[in-house]
């Protein structure tokens, strides 16, 4: 049946119901991964993404209550992977907090992140956040008595631990993102364009339908909003990266476009909704103020020319997981999937759901206790 | 005639006619670098140090505007030095603008700003300041049009520019120690007991007479206040650390102590002069406010306990130079003496002169151009 799909990962073998495939068009590969990639997806039903956003993991590393919230975290995304069965699960940024991992790889902790959409065979992408690369932050506490804790470094069989063997310098997000891909067969993310670096998850993956391959179903952006080694921010380079690549595959917008990052860009503070959430906005929390990138760099302005760009989905505020148009565009939260972060608003995971014929995206929030709500038609 | 001179470095050779000598007390030192050291100085004048302060060298290094300003810092410590010829130079942090170095080794600009010093076979030591040990911060406006400009990474022989040869990471405080004591004989620098890093520049040197070499003229304190890499402070650990030692090498208080540190202490905002300068302060600029180390974790109140405890030098404002007393002691600033860094107040330094029958210590700032001022008597 798959009959454009070359390279098919061994995930696929699993996944031979599905009819949907990906395809990745854009990357800067490694020379040990592909460049083109693609998968299967079901038949019947729409193609099904889970947002797993602001997860956090490492958080307080060196104490008891920050890998219990890591163990908290793995509860949330088990209940929505297991009551979505979603067939693809997006990492929206903040999947670590690395200023507080003081060991020389912390991929451990991202690692421990992804592995409940991986022990399903479910594959995924991840854009970063800000906590994702940074240096290990200093709590100041640790300067007065009684001094820096004893902090356990153990990494996979190599036992350490005290000062020497720690490492208190970060990851940076390049080593984070060849991690991922190197050991996941699963894993859709991509490097990005070597020019656009240091922001690092910029690519974009096609949706494929098996009924039609030529035709693709959508085109899903992911784009890095900097923050932790660098400015929080979409450059005018990545701007003009997209402006490129959209005029490259879809030069005509005929093909819908679905755009993910991390930090809200500033048109969100525009749309954001006063005091409580009313329609056209769908949520359930509003409860803080929008914190964005530190600029706008022209991405905003390409988006909302684009008739074939339906909708932004964001993570970064805990407190808010509203939906809101904005020009042609709708403006996402995710809802915070974490038990890392701040604030104690319930978790859950945002879904999209995309539908092929005739082309509709629909969105909702699954909250860890099984609970849906806030169900949103994002596009016409 | 040195007697308990062991350990001579290369470079008492040529300082013969000296009568006074340092002697290292207090290190951790490197297998390849002796714990102790001593050190010959002139016979008929009192013991001169020069402090060089807030040079930052390497900052904008990818301008034209950045290497220029480091030109004019090597003459304003070249004049310094050939006026006063100390005996000594103390390195008083901010030696660099390491958030302005994308090189892999910062210790390349860190070299360039000991070398007047080493050129004139001229002995020194060295603090941290917080701008020495950061990770590199990548300007905002590399991310709008016209985008990252071409930084040039060249590195003694190995030539390579572009993003690919160029380090954003920073280069760590022991790394910096490391490449100064290492690739100098004049170097006095040193890493401090392990037990108090990140805290680096930790240590005591003890001016000896060459009359009676049992009996120490003064302790020279060394202490890393942070900032940069961890917070700006000066911990219970080095707090601890100093009493201890004080107690081992100075039971009775009957040696004179001077410290030297970067980041003013708390105590400075209370010493500081209102509105301009007026005695029993001293000193020509009182240009802004006095910013502090983040806490105080006791280190003061160890030292205004001590009768033997003098004066302490810092730098890290560069619009104040003056000297307050406070308690029994006396609280300095030095002069900024680089072109880099933020004011364009004169550039000097701070001289600190000690002379032994009877003890006292006078100190003046001697400007680039050769003037004289604010002479200030620090001892009864």
């Amino acid at each position: 049946m798959p009959s454009v799909c070359w390279l098919v990962p061994r995930v696929t073998q699993v996944m031979i119901a599905k009819l949907f495939y990906f395809l990745l068009i854009s990357a800067v590969a490694l020379p040990t991964k592909a460049e083109e990639g693609c998968h299967q997806l079901r038949s019947t039903a729409p193609f099904k993404i889970a947002l797993f956003a602001d997860l956090h993991f490492g958080e307080d590393a060196w104490t008891h209550w920050g890998p219990l919230q890591d163990v908290k975290s793995i509860k949330v995304m088990s209940s929505v992977l297991d009551d979505e069965t979603p067939d693809f699960v997006i990492y929206l940024g903040d999947v670590i907090t690395a200023n507080n991992i003081a060991i020389k790889n912390a991929s451990l902790y991202w690692d421990q992140a992804v592995s409940p959409t991986r022990a399903r065979g479910i594959p995924w992408a991840s854009v970063f956040g800000n906590h994702d690369d940074a240096a290990f932050v200093w709590p100041i506490e640790w300067f007065s008595s009684p001094g820096i804790p004893e902090i356990r470094c153990r990494v996979a069989n190599s036992s350490c631990s005290g000062e020497e063997e720690c490492h208190f310098e970060g990851t940076q997000r390049l080593e984070l993102m060849k991690n991922e891909i190197e050991r996941n067969t699963l894993s859709y993310s991509r490097y990005g364009p070597k020019e656009l670096w240091p922001s690092i998850s910029n690519y974009v993956l096609q949706l494929l339908s098996s009924d039609n391959p030529k035709s693709p179903v959508a085109l899903l952006y992911f784009l890095d909003s900097g923050g932790g080694s660098y400015p929080e921010i979409i450059s005018s380079a990545q701007a003009e990266w997209f402006r490129q690549k959209a005029l490259e595959i879809n030069p005509d917008s005929r093909v819908p476009e679905i755009i993910f990052w991390h930090i809200p860009s500033r048109a969100y503070k525009k749309a954001a909704p006063w005091f409580g959430i009313h329609k056209p906005c769908m949520g359930s929390i509003n409860k803080e103020r929008v914190a964005t990138q530190e600029a706008e760099m022209g991405i905003m302005k390409l988006l909302v020319e684009r008739p074939s760009a339906k909708a932004i989905f964001v993570g970064h505020n805990h407190g808010l997981d509203w939906c809101c148009p904005y020009e042609k565009l709708w403006l996402c939260f995710a809802r915070h999937t974490g038990y890392g972060g701040y604030g104690n608003w319930d978790r859950g995971a945002r879904i999209v759901e995309i539908t092929e014929q005739p082309f509709s995206v629909k969105s909702w929030i699954r909250m860890e206790d099984g609970s849906v709500h806030s169900e949103v038609v994002l596009s016409p």
